[in-house]
């Protein structure tokens, strides 16, 4: 292990993509290793990696030698094969779309887009705002509702959501929610399963005759039958109780339909997949909420407002954050974290290209088509469920319904398979008329010809929609390709993205999103899978899967793993979820309390709660240690309800606590289960494991340790990980194609709507394992703690550097303490960070875990030259700070506080500061041959929160 | 032909892509129609286009109704399956190669890169010109001389203007050029062909012994059959006469072998298709060549060099631009204008990623893959035809080698069938060891191992090579794909492309590149495929390349197309050349003069002369029409030497001249040919046809009118077209596919390297012509010709409009006579231009085809905003030099003489101009929310020049 780092001697090979993904070459190492103060890269991690919990390189793994990108692609090529092209007629909330190749190309495939972080910082942020506004615009205007928010993870836990709002907002006194039988069947299971958790009783109902009372009730529109019905008296009944109605409800069928806010819907759920996002096999797409007025503090996820800058111009940025699961820890009423941004975008900017008119025309299209073949059925005498559809229909075909599939599959068609005298047939904006002739001929009718589609033909009048949507302009201005295009650079060039410089965001482990690791993502061998599809037609995806959780258990020493979880915080529920069924399988239903430090970040709370444990806080000594006589006192207080301890390891201190091995044994002792947050991954990987600290159970984050990019904020993956006493407690999924996730083995029940959640995007994962190897990873790993070490060795003298371990060394990110700074300045940590966008970067992790820090992750793919300019960029900060103390700037104006400038604050009007223009924009002279303008000065979050504007702005707010 | 641009109506169905290419809207058509003065398109079109040319459209036609882009995606896929997969080891200048993904997904794919014009105006193309200065580095440092340019069309035709360079450079008196008997077979070829026409005697020679007298010697290095040899005493023997040294040398294989330029070559040529640059069939790929130090000058097409902006800072344009073909007109000495900048910028960053030693280790690999493949073969008896090879064999297999070829092939490998006896094997950056045993197995050798390689084994060592080459920075700095991202994105960001806004350049019809079109050109089935492939191999290639000749040639009016001509200066020699034979076969050897209109673009001249031709002006008159007078007194004149008529169609002046047919039959009644320049054919698409005007050939530019991204300055495709009685002297090449292709219809020789040009784009146009159907084709005419009018009628009153035709109408573009405002101002064309870009545009043809004048061509993808926003741009900057008429600025301190403005200007030191900082940078106040910043001030041409400095400055030059 003498060549930790690998050398550009092998760089020279074109065979070593470790040496691509890992910024510090050998040169650069060696003059860190000196500022660090260590010999070699072997001696650093293993002073600061616990030598106790130390494992070495294993003789033989799961994970193959690393692979050339040629051969990953190649690999990947044979996998897409495997997968069979056919096309989806299943439905369910799934459907065939076509993306405008104008978004696939300058968002899906742009770093500029994928590669952002979440608008945390919204001066920077400003283009990913706009598109998600535009997102709840087409949001609220189609659903008729008041505010929508910026995206929900899949369509069945908006519903989960959905049923959480209605409880928290009713003033019904019931623990009853009622569900639409004719509800999709995978919501329903996500329904039965969350709602255990926090004792709510699910009631299915047809919506006939009398209502139980209950706190809400859930209808589907259309149906998963496909049936549209008028459900507004049973929004009155809902509401006389005291109640509120949620509804799922189909964007598209929406264009024709009356909206479910004129119907009487509190809350409206759903997917916008359909509007242009892959299937990808079952996501990311983007779910979505929106809530009638008076309910947007109950709305759960990020919601985009518009506030304005210090200037007064307006300006984008995150809404009523304080209701968020981060700050309200144990009193949050969500645990989601992640939205799905670029999903979100690709669809906001699908209703753009499109405009209202197209959408329309769309809609109609696929309602004649679904009408033409209804009308060629039943003219063979077979019937139908129902008259009144969209674009689904259901076919009584009794005791035939598997020849049906099995001949539409022969054809190259998938049909739902509903039971044996049942077959569904979903139409979609890419179904032909050659395609419905052949799925004529699959129910025996040859056919050469279609009868006349007529759109919503069984449909009740009063149904059918007659009000204006999709108004504001910006959903007039870009039909043609040359405008969408340039829409959407203009959007790219208002924003900060890794394409442009570090993200050193604290365990947010912004690394580098390989081209390579994203080509797969855009094949459709992947793109378009249903995530319902038969086995025999997914095998590609199977594979890939499976080797992968194989990958994954191995290098965090679990037995089991489930990809299911489309986010971070869904891996930590399915995790704590597990460890519930676990104890209630053993009788121990009493085991409900959870135990967390008190320097966890809040969604681990937030998920306890939802999984309906008790939280009790265990204190940190000051160096952000769990205080390991407060555990133990804790465990005592609770023996008997201790249900599990959840730890983040390394600490999100960004410290290997020495003490891991004795705080999980002392668990362990006490019949407790221990949850490890697996956020900190990236200081970890190839020399510890989860598994061997005394892990019970992890999520891991794909988005963060394994490549996946953050999208803007979003998507996400989150599997979870486990040992094999907790497997059956793993997520299951009552349409998983492999028979153990199905209950077989994994019988948790699910927690997303699809089977292997955003499988559409893990090649990029399996692509990073199979091109970095174990080696690779590991080295990965030792270039994160050397970066960070390196960056806290160069700035200790400048910003103290808190909670350092062994040698005083951090793990794979520094907090640098901007407290002491403020008390001799006056400089906050906000005006540090608006300053470093002066200085052309994104701020690291603002004052998390500790208020008044900035919490720095550089990661292994940043470069020296980035390191330096970035310790340098905080240098010079800390003397413009010092100015201040010193007299030579006013407080209240310098080039701190007013950070950030625009161009325009130094071209526009007579500059009346005591510093230059100069120092402003370019305080270090290379960002005159290269430098992001920020379109908006320092924005006003309390303003936006006071004068809540959710959807798209006029135009002339920004004359 | 009520409503001759699509409908919104029409558009809001999602089948139209027609409506997604033209920007002009229903509600946009009407008012512009309004402020044209005229109450239908149908109207406009047919009062601007002669009615004695007018065509209708056709009842039937070739070209298939129009396809959704997702119909026309499927038919690509269905045509990329036809192309069999397979591993190419044919060799002969063409390789297999791993394009890095991050420069494929941030060049290729990226539209900032792809729809960059031709850096013309430099101050907004800093990006490409670095990255092309960095290409031009990267060959001088690899071939030891002095100057390289910013790329060439390909390798063979780089051969034949190295030889045209030898013979302008060389003393002796002599019409013989040698040719290495070992060259490649395309281009012993192609300087056959060439040579012919110009009066060159090509000697072939194995250059042993005695040489005889001649003005210049081409060497390949190494050879076709893959033998490397010292051919320095060559060198010397052909100075001593005075002549001078063309070596093709395979960039590759000079990082390990020692250069031309020290073995005495006076000229290197080849390409650099294996950097990195998919084969494609054939190309697009950059071509180099490289001059000992005082043959700058005669270096053909273009040439970047580092000057100097106005304030003194470096700053890259391009050099000595008086030495092209566009200036020289009659006296040029090439008729290149396209470069392949697009595949030029891939190379070179290929390069910077790699790095000396990334090169070096590819190299070394290489050659040591091919000395084990050798050793193998040898140790089992077979005899090679060399022991001293890079990376190619040629073995020796007496009357087997079709039965290796097919049997290599049934194992997925094309071999090259040299002859019956012979059979050659190349190696390439791709090649594994599987490979090789599969290779040694077609041979008949059954092996599990192969012997260690060594590289160059058999080659002297004062061959190898021992000087150190890119040496400079960038070749070190970028070798993480995090930086060489960045590295990318810092380019695009400093350029100016049609993801920004318009660029609205005279006959060079920027319109949209549709991400649909180029999706294709990313595939695999498409983008590995060798040119000399097996015809079975490359059906699907075939079968596109069939449909679009005939597209083209039915829209034209022709019977035979070729798509051999990789720009449209070769489609221009290939249809003179075919003017040339068609005499030369009639006995006409006489007919050698070519009359070209004053008018003319210059390229027009360069290709006659290069066609041997004699070139003699015609008149125009004021109006910019042919002088019909002055045409029949050259006619009667040189009646019996009568060639050929060139004219350009509608003509360069922007107008449709009414005796076009008069014109083309009197050069028919005196027996010659008439070519008709297809640089407008946007203005005439649906409306008339070459054909029917009287033209005998014609080269089409897909590049223009058929949305073939113009790449930042190539590549480009100039289809050659004719009549049935010019067909067999079209292009034909010896490795054509296609019989009728190898002579056996077309039989006029090779213009291109490739049988089918630069193939791997031509989806683009495919997919282009498919989407639009005939009658999109002639929509987007008039919306063209519709939005010049428009820009005309706006603008009249502020700038007259030059050369209008019937109605006061113009074609496509118009031309603003800017000669009344410098009379009266001061303010020249070029402060307007440049002005422009402070504005936010991209500037028109400056001074073509009139001094003093600005041209604009909108094309048919600009909407009315964009329009308006150029229009109102204009205006304003009239205004801006009426102020300084009126004396509020002086003249030489002012907004138009000191633009363009960039940010440092406005922000760095004092402002002690006359007019504002927000004037300078914001004169619209709607710059502020979007604002491209150009990275230099103007730059000083003639500085350049007298200063050339064509290779990468060191970084302390902009410190």
């Amino acid at each position: 292990m003498s060549t930790l780092l690998p050398s550009r001697t092998q760089a020279a090979s074109p065979a070593a993509f470790t040496d691509r993904h890992i910024g510090i070459g050998p040169d650069a190492q060696a003059h860190m290793l000196d500022v660090v103060g260590y010999d070699s890269v072997e001696a650093l991690v293993e002073t600061a990696v616990p030598a106790s919990i130390h494992v070495q390189p294993r003789a033989s793994s799961e994970i193959p030698v690393a692979a050339t990108e040629a051969e990953a692609l190649a690999e990947l090529r044979e996998l897409a094969t495997a997968n069979r092209s056919a096309r989806p007629m299943i439905g369910l909330g799934y459907y065939d779309t076509l993306t405008p190749s104008v978004i696939s190309r300058n968002v899906l495939e742009n770093p500029s887009w994928y590669t952002a972080y979440t608008p945390y910082q919204p001066e920077i942020s400003q283009g990913r705002l706009e598109a998600l506004i535009n997102f709840q615009t087409m949001v609220t205007d189609l659903t008729g509702l008041a505010t929508a928010n910026a995206s929900m993870l899949d369509e069945s836990t908006a519903v989960v959501e959905g049923m959480l709002v209605a409880r928290r907002a009713s003033k019904a006194k019931t623990d009853v929610f009622l569900v639409d039988v004719d509800a999709l069947p995978q919501t329903k299971a996500l329904l039965h399963h969350r709602a255990a958790a926090v004792g709510i009783r699910i009631v299915e109902t047809a919506f006939e005759g009398e209502l139980p009372e209950a706190f809400g009730a859930f209808v589907q529109y259309p149906g998963a039958t496909g049936r549209i019905w008028d459900f507004s008296a049973v929004a009155d009944a809902v509401h006389a109780h005291g109640g509120l109605v949620v509804a799922a409800a189909d964007l598209l069928a929406l264009t024709l339909l009356r909206s479910p806010g004129a119907l009487g819907a509190d809350v409206a759920v759903g997917t916008t997949q359909r509007f242009g996002v892959p299937l990808g096999f079952g996501g990311p797409h983007a779910g979505y909420m929106a809530v009638r007025a008076g309910l947007e503090r109950q709305l759960p996820g990020r919601l985009v407002g518009v506030s304005q800058d210090a200037v007064g111009a307006p300006a984008y940025r995150l809404s009523l954050q304080t209701r968020e699961q981060h700050i309200r820890r144990e009193k949050a009423t969500s645990n989601i974290c992640t939205a799905q941004v670029l999903l979100a975008v690709m669809a906001a900017m699908y209703a753009v290209y499109h405009g209202p008119d197209g959408l329309r025309a769309i809609a109609t299209r696929v309602a004649q088509k679904a009408d033409a073949l209804a009308s060629a059925l039943r003219s063979s005498e077979l019937n139908l469920a129902s008259d009144a559809f969209f674009d689904t229909v259901r076919v009584h075909v009794p005791g035939r319904a598997q020849d049906v599939v099995d001949r539409a599959r022969d054809r190259g068609y998938q049909l739902l398979w509903v039971d044996d005298a049942t077959v569904g047939v979903s139409v979609d904006e890419t179904t032909t008329d050659a395609d419905l002739l052949a799925v004529l001929e699959a129910f025996g009718l040859a056919s050469e010809d279609l009868p006349a589609g007529e759109a919503l033909r069984g449909i009740d009048d009063a149904l059918h929609r007659d009000d204006e949507y999709l108004t504001h302009p910006v959903f007039h201005a870009h039909r043609s390709e040359t405008a969408m295009m340039r829409y959407l650079k203009s959007l790219a060039d208002r924003d900060y993205a890794l394409d442009r410089g570090m993200i050193p965001l604290g365990s947010c482990t912004m690394k580098l999103n390989a081209a390579t690791e994203m080509a797969a993502v855009s094949w459709p061998e992947f793109s378009r899978v249903h995530p319902f599809a038969p086995e025999a037609d997914v095998r590609g995806y199977l594979e890939m899967i499976e080797q992968l959780e194989r990958w994954l258990a191995e290098v965090t020493g679990y037995d089991a793993v489930s990809l299911q979880p489309n986010a971070g915080s869904q891996g930590e529920l399915a995790g704590l979820l597990a460890i519930r069924g676990y104890h209630l399988a053993n009788g121990d239903a009493e085991r409900t309390v959870c135990l967390i430090p008190s320097s966890a970040h809040g969604t681990n709370a937030a998920s306890a709660i939802l999984a309906g444990m008790k939280v009790v806080v265990v204190a940190c000594d000051e160096a952000g240690n769990v205080d390991l006589g407060d555990l133990r006192a804790k465990i005592a207080q609770h023996a008997a309800e201790l249900s599990a301890l959840m730890i983040t390891y390394p600490s999100t201190h960004g410290v290997y606590e020495h003490d891991v091995l004795e705080i999980t044994q002392a668990v362990h002792d006490a019949g407790g289960q221990v949850y490890v947050d697996g956020a900190n991954l990236n200081a970890l990987l190839g020399f510890a494991r989860f598994g061997d600290l005394g892990g019970d159970v992890s999520h891991l984050n794909l988005h963060k340790t394994f490549a996946i990019p953050h999208g803007g904020g979003g998507p996400g993956v989150g599997p979870v990980a486990a040992k094999a006493h907790l497997a059956p407690f793993l997520p299951s999924h009552p349409f998983s194609q492999r028979a153990e996730h199905a209950g077989g083995v994994f019988d948790g029940g699910p927690v997303s709507a699809a089977p292997h959640g955003s499988a559409g995007i893990l090649p990029i994962s399996w692509a990073y394992v199979r091109m970095m190897g174990a080696e690779g990873l590991r080295q990965a790993t030792a270039a994160a703690v050397l970066s960070a070490n390196y960056i806290a060795a160069r700035l200790r003298e400048h910003y103290p550097v808190l909670y350092a371990g062994e040698g005083g060394l951090v793990a794979h990110e520094c907090i640098l303490d901007l407290r002491p700074l403020k008390e001799q300045t006056g400089v906050t940590v906000d005006d540090v960070a608006k300053r470093l966008i002066d200085y052309g970067f994104h701020a690291p992790t603002m004052s998390f875990p500790v208020a008044g820090t900035l919490m720095v992750e550089p990661t292994e793919s940043e470069d020296l030259v980035e390191l330096d300019r970035f310790v340098d960029a905080m240098i010079a900060i800390k003397h413009e700070a010092l100015a201040v103390a010193a007299g030579e700037w006013p407080a209240d104006d310098n080039p701190l506080v007013n950070a950030p400038h625009t161009a325009e604050t130094v071209v526009v009007g007579e500059w009346e500061h005591p510093y230059s223009r100069e120092t402003a924009v370019y305080p270090v002279r290379s960002l005159v041959r290269g430098k992001y303008w920020p379109p908006v000065r320092r924005i006003d979050q309390a303003y936006g929160d006071r004068n809540l504007v959710c959807s798209c702005p006029p135009p002339e707010a920004f004359a």
